[in-house]
């Protein structure tokens, strides 16, 4: 690899978002009386699985991580970097909001792209790039006996937007236009709608009872 | 397809099946804090989670639902309805039961059918249409952070209904009966004991602990 | 087989830890409102559950108790024994603990050694060896509706005895010494620290909140 290679930015692009997921599940672990072995799997399964959920289904097996292990170990370091840094400190709430915006923007095109190769029609590629994005958190919630935060109204719009952006950029894919158009255009379309929801507060609706006690 | 080709039935049968888990999933939301898109995601999981996890032990991958993604349409349009129409007014809860005790009949047989064209002994193929008819209100129950309603008492004879029905099945096919009758006699197997365990209150013992509190 | 034959005593040793996990699945639910069905289910996925992720992450499909079901039937077997049993006496709990240390200590290294034929690169193995130890008493606890036993402080060292006993297994496996010493010396490994932990009350710390209360 060298720095006039698209493969070094790719990569740099990819285990950055790696890292921001793993941050953000080892923090969801704090206070939480989860050991240090629980912080680290929790890192690892955010990080990681949403992509794993996309490959067992599509049969794209041995998984990602297994062809190519640095995405363990990036996920790994930030699990335990967060674990030895946050014990101290609190960590910047607002700079983690931001990454974490970009890394679901990028890891739900790169599902979506990567669902388009193994031949899956156009609305499974949508529905598996949004999997990629957010099958990993509630995979972490699950695993913390939590009611995921991605289905809650606390989050504001975070699937939703992963998903309008897998749909723009299958989408252009389907009319024709060239790479790397279509991810550019679809992951601004993530991150703006995730970005303007976290500030104006825009939220699905909540499925309340029918009838309300009287 | 035209009226004469059994193939209409089937995709009926099926899709009637789907919308039913569908509907069930997004219910069981109600109340719950969970938005829009939790729903949806409730919906499609209770429907397709079963069949996802026997396709992806079995190694038939893509998955069913990558392969015809008109499951994922039908489950998601009626879990869609689901949150329109039941926030204004409560389903009506008998129909239901009596639609989801066809649902679990179906899918049963489905299950332990692919299972054993997939070559999976008798045995396997039993345990593999149990968890086609269950798997996906286990996922459902655990991401609305319960336990599972498929292994209290209150819900009596459900798994253990779809094992019994998936058993006359696959004896029925090892002791050489043309299809469709051992589908057919295993469905009526599935629902009859269902409905007969919710009529008279049958149900399993439950393990309490082996000291009591004196 | 024969009693020359070493396949026999793999087999030996294989149903036993499957039958150790089981119960220990199976004694999880007690007391947890948890029917006949959900005990075979929990004494199931604590059997079988880590080989099951272990071989859909790997591509090694059908996952390996479709092509053997003897596992299920030790599974089952054992978990209806615990349910019959347990109800009128407690078990010897320090006994269970000690089977289950081997049976922790043995799985591991049988998912490590899988991997590696699956061609896995050695910290793969580690990973996946580690998954195959642990990932079923996970998934039990998640279907329990509890925060998973081994991701907490109380447990003492489990998971991490697992993965150095692997590490070592692999390592030795790496460095060219014969089978079976590599798996002998890493099964010793984890037993010895699993005990030991036991023993001296050996834990990782705790991921606490940054600012503690004032």
């Amino acid at each position: 690899m060298t720095f006039s290679d698209p493969a070094v930015y790719t990569f740099i692009l990819e285990h950055f978002g790696v890292a921001v997921s793993a941050v953000a599940g080892a923090l969801a672990a704090r206070g939480r009386r989860v050991d240090l072995f629980g912080v680290v799997v929790l890192a690892l399964v955010t990080a990681l699985g949403g992509g794993t959920i996309r490959d067992v289904c599509l049969g794209a097996t041995p998984v990602f991580w297994i062809q190519d292990p640095r995405y363990v170990a990036t996920a790994t370091l930030f699990g335990l970097g967060t674990f030895i840094v946050a014990r101290r400190r609190d960590p910047p709430m607002n700079l983690l909001e931001l990454a974490d915006a970009f890394g679901l923007a990028f890891f739900t095109m790169a599902g979506a792209r990567k669902s388009l190769a193994f031949e899956a029609g156009p609305a499974i590629a949508v529905a598996l790039g949004t999997i990629t994005g957010v099958a990993g958190g509630i995979v972490r919630d699950v695993l913390l006996n939590e009611l995921p935060l991605v289905f809650r109204k606390e989050i504001r719009l975070y699937a939703t937007a992963a998903m309008l952006g897998a749909g723009v950029f299958v989408a252009l894919r389907v009319l024709g236009l060239a790479e790397p158009w279509p991810a550019v255009v679809g992951m601004v379309t993530t991150l703006g709608l995730r970005l303007a929801a976290i500030r104006w507060d825009w939220a699905l609706p909540v499925f309340e009872a029918g009838n309300p006690p009287r």
